[in-house]
């Protein structure tokens, strides 16, 4: 197809397109003349994926690239290619500091090791979410809540069966880019659903506990 | 004490403080002169919290400022003023489109209510997270993906155990206005760590099942 129709099917303008295809986030079409390319079904699919990420998720056009790169890259250890993704962190998250970055031990990343340490969690030194627990209990002991790392373990309990339902999503896909491409989905964008769904369990609950 | 004061306690600069005492973010100090005004130990952890909404958890002044008047205005009702703290939503969530702000149906709501209809979960009508789900089956179909509402089930089980937690760490106070500050941060303040927990937990159960 043409890059009207492209555009056209996706719902993304011209030169977003276009802005895309200088950035390297969508692969060159096949060239049929100096001025024209064109695109075809994996095109369309890539582009929607870069728009829920960027457009929906707000990642930057630098981690999506990066992302998607890494997709690309990886198509046989599905471990380290899960690993890659979900060390992908949205632009909205807080980003680890100048110190952990210097491979120094950030302060207050005791409590996040002891956690780690007590669920038997296996993860890597720099996963960037080592550092959201720890800032996270940072900023609620700095408005004068005293909340204990221990707080966290039954919700760390119930992330676990979370990860166990994630991960049983991506067995019913054999190729490993697909794969891929699902793990990104299913752990990108259904963030804000899970969040949602605990808001909406969080009504209930009220309602049931302190409701009229 | 002053507001220089205030300032280096709350590492806030001056001009910030002025700023949310303009804004309405922060309550006047007590007037000692034409220029002057003290604060108080409650200035301090209110502006604390401010930045912890502001700065941490990306919400704008507008909607700190709808969260913190509705929680100063709702002393007593713990229901109502929960659905008010749940139903203020960071400003990087996608909102409610025009459509269901008419009070018409948003398309493919109808699937959110399926899911809630059989949670047997009572939600007000106009909860913006009704819409995050909606909106997430939508973008999840759009790139192909044949996900069905009945896959966010388990996730839905698992978001109740989490508002049990969650509101189980609220009984603690018996003060009103305190326990919605409580209910403001472990809700909005502890996102960012549940997310994180279940990408490490994806990490872990990654390497059980795929590592070396």
């Amino acid at each position: 197809m043409r890059i009207s129709e492209l555009s056209r099917r996706s719902a993304v303008p011209i030169t977003t397109i276009k802005h895309y295809l200088r950035e390297g986030l969508l692969p060159p079409g096949r060239a049929t003349s100096a001025t024209q390319a064109e695109y075809g079904e994996p095109h369309l699919r890539r582009l929607r994926l870069v728009r829920a990420l960027i457009g929906v998720r707000g990642l930057s056009v630098g981690t999506t690239k990066e992302l998607l790169h890494a997709v690309s890259e990886n198509k046989t250890d599905t471990h380290q290619l899960l690993g890659l993704v979900l060390g992908a962190r949205p632009a909205t998250e807080p980003g680890p500091d100048a110190a952990s970055e210097a491979g120094t031990t950030a302060p207050g990343s005791g409590d996040t090791d002891a956690l780690l340490s007590e669920m038997g969690w296996s993860v890597s030194e720099h996963a960037p979410a080592r550092h959201v627990i720890t800032e996270t209990l940072e900023t609620l002991r700095s408005l004068g809540l005293d909340y204990d790392w221990r707080s966290l373990l039954p919700y760390a309990a119930l992330a676990e069966q979370t990860a166990t339902l994630d991960l049983d999503q991506l067995t019913d896909t054999a190729d490993p880019l697909e794969r891929a491409e699902r793990a990104v989905l299913l752990t990108v964008l259904l963030e804000p659903a899970l969040l949602a769904l605990r808001r909406l369990a969080q009504e209930d609950e009220s309602a049931k506990r302190y409701g009229a």
